[in-house]
């Protein structure tokens, strides 16, 4: 798997770096960068695969991965500001506030997101019906019913009276990091006009093992490996499935949620191999 | 002018309340809501006037008008955020990281951004080349080349050794305020496949004349009727084109521009008496 997420890491590495070349030179360019580089590049892979997987090229699929990766780095961008989850290490690196400044963090992370949308209008991806289904998921997947919904629970759950049940943190996650997990599954199929179901179901539930993984990372999780600061959530009273369901109950549930996911695939067969592993992948996964 | 401009406004609330009526209940859609009311709609008006003046009917224009308010409506709640330009007052009522919370704030400009997308996407508005066109002026006209571009020049030259020139103001103010007008007052001839040249150039004077105008109000303005602080650029100590070209310098430029702008519409005749009458109104408003 880790292969594969290189070769993928280098592709979107370079549409990325081509779709910043042509911005205007200066600090919000630069803030931009940093805030692209590093990461495991799961959701390119999701892009990439689930593109092969529907008979559409890399090439097409080439700006979608790099939409998916830019609007996944805003969304960091913003979720670490010192008004949200106030971090100041990411990808092992100083948040881009601490790098620049917090007008700087906000500003790169809003053109982080109009460059994800002006991706997704590439000619290479397809034709314009191809190119408006996505920007229409797209657009659902990161908006106020999506992952910045799931960004605003998070955030209230903070200073709620109680802490969340299992319900609501599968329903805040299924959002925060899932609605993206979803879009990025089933990009293949909304190029190509094909069914979306399998893959959605397929990423519903890898967007729930991987939330879990990172749950437990944050208990088990060595900040050098993580790139990020770990026990945070603990610290701060969060629940997450690990006070809800115990280290090994988090365990164990995650071990059934990428079992669920490589079944959902089944009609795929072999082609889709690399889901499979990337699913297993995600629960055992130390970064 | 301001009796075609509150009809446009009803038109415009209407739009956005639906869209908005879409969303998961909650302190983010009210937050969102709240962002959105109030403002003149000018650049409304020149995506409806616009459109007209190239067949395309209110219909069909009404997304991309509520996109345009939306978008800007999160550019204002960006703006005025602590880090940023930390305002308290706008369009007359306390801001948006004031009203409800710094976070909330940044979520709901984030969650606005993807909202105008969305509504570009709008079946209503024509056919798909039609709305990728738009998609993609669009996504330039807010990001890092553009709108996010000009803001992030002005904060960084809020802490410049040496205050701004005339032509880096102009440059500035062309990206910050100006790509916006200029996308909406263009819009017709976007959805249609039209010719964009006249509307373009009309935009960018008006634009300037728009800003020189706010420069003015902010030296001689009323708060009362502005809605917002005056006299902050001034005690900031920033470059304006008042502070460049003097109070009736600012007010001569701001005329000779008004008029180019006026002249650019030469080709449109009788039919383009609303743009006419607009380059008119933004430089005697007093609002």
């Amino acid at each position: 798997m880790q292969a594969r997420l290189d070769e993928v890491k280098a592709q979107v590495r370079a549409a990325l770096d081509e779709a910043l070349s042509a911005l205007p030179k200066g600090e919000l360019a630069d803030a931009m960068a940093y805030a692209t580089v590093g990461g495991k590049r799961i959701r390119a892979l999701l892009v990439l695969e689930s593109a092969r997987l529907h008979g559409v090229s890399d090439t097409a699929a080439l700006p979608v991965a790099a939409a998916v990766e830019a609007l996944h780095a805003y969304s960091l961008v913003h979720d670490d500001l010192p008004a949200m989850d106030d971090d100041d290490l990411r990808r092992g690196m100083p948040t881009c506030h601490i790098q620049w400044s917090e007008a700087t963090a906000i500003l790169a992370g809003d053109a982080l997101q109009a460059l994800a949308f002006a991706l997704l209008t590439r000619d290479e991806i397809g034709g314009p019906e191809a190119r408006l289904r996505l920007i229409g998921a797209f657009a659902g997947a990161v908006g106020a019913a999506g992952m910045v919904w799931g960004q605003a629970q998070d955030i209230a759950a903070e200073t709620a009276l109680r802490p969340l049940d299992l319900e609501a943190i599968t329903r805040l996650q299924g959002a925060k990091t899932g609605a993206l997990i979803r879009f990025a599954a089933t990009a293949g199929p909304l190029i190509a006009g094909g069914e979306t179901e399998a893959l959605d179901h397929y990423a519903r539930k890898l967007g729930l093992a991987f939330q879990i993984a990172d749950d437990i990372l944050d208990v088990t999780g060595d900040q050098d490996l993580t790139g990020k600061r770990v026990g945070k959530d603990d610290a701060a009273g969060k629940a997450t499935f690990v006070s809800l369901l115990g280290l090994d109950g988090a365990r164990a549930e995650a071990a059934r949620l990428a079992a669920e996911a490589e079944a959902a695939l089944a009609s795929y067969g072999e082609a889709a191999e690399n889901l499979r592993d990337l699913a297993r992948f995600v629960i055992e996964r130390d970064t």
